[in-house]
């Protein structure tokens, strides 16, 4: 199935403790349906096409504590521990920068150690 | 323009004080440039087409206090002081619920009393 036809949720991740937003990814029904079930974020990579569980190369997982559906039941409230860092530049969170570019988050990991040169995910 | 034309930003909204997630939404370029001008939270709406404000109808504005963008610059996180509550359905927030309908929320308003019974948001 294509991405347009698969009905994704949007998911917002965001720290358990400190409140602090992670990032935004999607969830199909496999991705949600794992993430209950093992208690860990799996999502749908627009992108890639793919399935997959967030930490699963770089070991960046995110442990589950809650999930919260919104009022139109189309985008995902994940609680989570996050280990390491969420976003795959280094930062703790992917929302690092304001929009005039000035950097204001926290950067946790060296993205080419945890990664290599590819960048992956 | 029709949706899938219009190049759409997803916008996380978040009360800048307590950090509670108060719901998703979609900005075109024209809603971020009147979010930013006003200092008052615009999207544009994909189920209805249009640009709206937030609270136009209800009252229940945002007040942007931060701007911040992800990665791969295609989600922006609001930080606002919602007036009033952020959800048409009453709530606080959108993410009332868990995933078995247990509502964990606070309502704060009539939805009723605010939009009729149109539920105009």
């Amino acid at each position: 199935m294509k991405n347009e036809e698969r009905e994704l949720k949007h998911v917002v991740a965001q720290d358990y403790e400190t409140g602090e937003v992670l990032m935004l990814a999607h969830m199909d029904e496999e991705a949600l349906r794992l993430s209950i079930e093992t208690g860990k974020a799996h999502y749908w990579s627009r992108s890639r096409g793919k399935l997959w569980r967030k930490g699963e190369v770089s070991g960046n997982e995110q442990i589950i504590k809650d999930i919260l559906i919104d009022c139109d039941e189309d985008t995902v409230l994940l609680k989570v521990k996050q280990i390491g860092g969420a976003c795959h530049t280094g930062y703790r969170s992917c929302f690092y920068r304001e929009l005039n570019g000035k950097i204001v988050g926290e950067k946790v990991f060296d993205p080419e150690e945890k990664y290599g040169k590819k960048g992956d995910k």
